[in-house]
């Protein structure tokens, strides 16, 4: 049958910690697909707030929630911002309240791929998000290694959750191990 | 909630590959939690073969086995010998046919500490394991590096994991990653 994948395996983590009505965060909107899931999850009860650098992800986001979520557009708000500055957009009440936030790191697939994510902006964000989480709440970070600055990144975001005390967090890693340095795979940080 | 720990993580992953009537092996039966866990899960028409080099631990397994599932003993064979002889105990018409095969490396907790698995016989074992799974079987190996010799066998169980080939064999890592050294994590091969 195959293991679960590394996206489907962060979406059941998330699933299982989130529930309607909550305020959850997709740091990387990219092609949507996170947003959407997150959309799904939360409901029209709930808050998405999303983060992209690049117009092209938040009009492929759009599209995508438009066509299978038609009344998302109520509840989720996107940002062509930095996700290093999601505390000044999430709303101040709903601080430590956050069910779940996603990374997606990397590129946006079918986009400049000089446009990526960096550890520069990628750290001050996953420590931002761990503010923002509630108990019991988590980080799902996707890592790709694969491609220009890639493996420098996941190093440092590596070095950052193995530091994480454990009293305060568990980090999890799944990983398919005997697969190319292009695959992605998944560090996942639980509020304790 | 925290995550699914490594060990119910692993029975998780062999739960859903194993049916009543299988053929199962308990590499290293230590303490017996997964002859009892396999033998449960095959019943009693199926096999659960049984290896550990240490009377001690069958002297335990047969006692947790006694206790919780009286009918075990006319389906679970244990032998006083290495794993790397599973093949030679397994009957012929079973190789290729087996569901699942665990391996808990390290030492056995309360018995002799000296007594641990060793990479010049554990990597046979692995082999042999691979060589004994059906198509779709699944093959845990829960290990530690905390103790004297353990990180050399960790990274040589390693090394033989990631080379091997995609296209035959799949390799799952799931590990919290900020713990301490002392914590076990898990490998998972699945034959394709």
């Amino acid at each position: 049958m195959g293991f679960v994948s590394v996206l489907s395996f962060a979406h059941q983590l998330i699933s299982v910690r989130t529930q309607p009505g909550d305020t959850v965060v997709d740091a990387t909107l990219g092609n949507g697909v996170d947003a959407l899931f997150l959309a799904k999850l939360v409901g029209s009860r709930g808050h998405v707030y999303g983060f992209d650098i690049q117009q092209h992800a938040l009009d492929q986001t759009e599209m995508r929630l438009r066509k299978e979520l038609p009344d998302a557009s109520s509840f989720v708000r996107m940002s062509l911002c930095s996700h290093e500055h999601m505390e000044t957009v999430v709303p101040a009440e709903r601080h430590g309240r956050v069910a779940a936030v996603t990374f997606n790191l990397g590129y946006l697939p079918g986009a400049d791929q000089q446009t990526i994510t960096k550890q520069e902006s990628t750290l001050p964000a996953l420590e931002a998000a761990l503010r923002l989480l509630r108990k019991g709440g988590i980080v799902t970070i996707v890592l790709y290694s694969g491609h220009d600055g890639g493996s420098q990144e996941a190093a440092a975001v590596e070095d950052w959750a193995r530091d994480l005390p454990l009293a305060a967090f568990q980090v999890l890693r799944y990983q398919i191990a005997n697969a190319s340095r292009q695959a992605p795979y998944l560090l996942a940080v639980e509020k304790r």
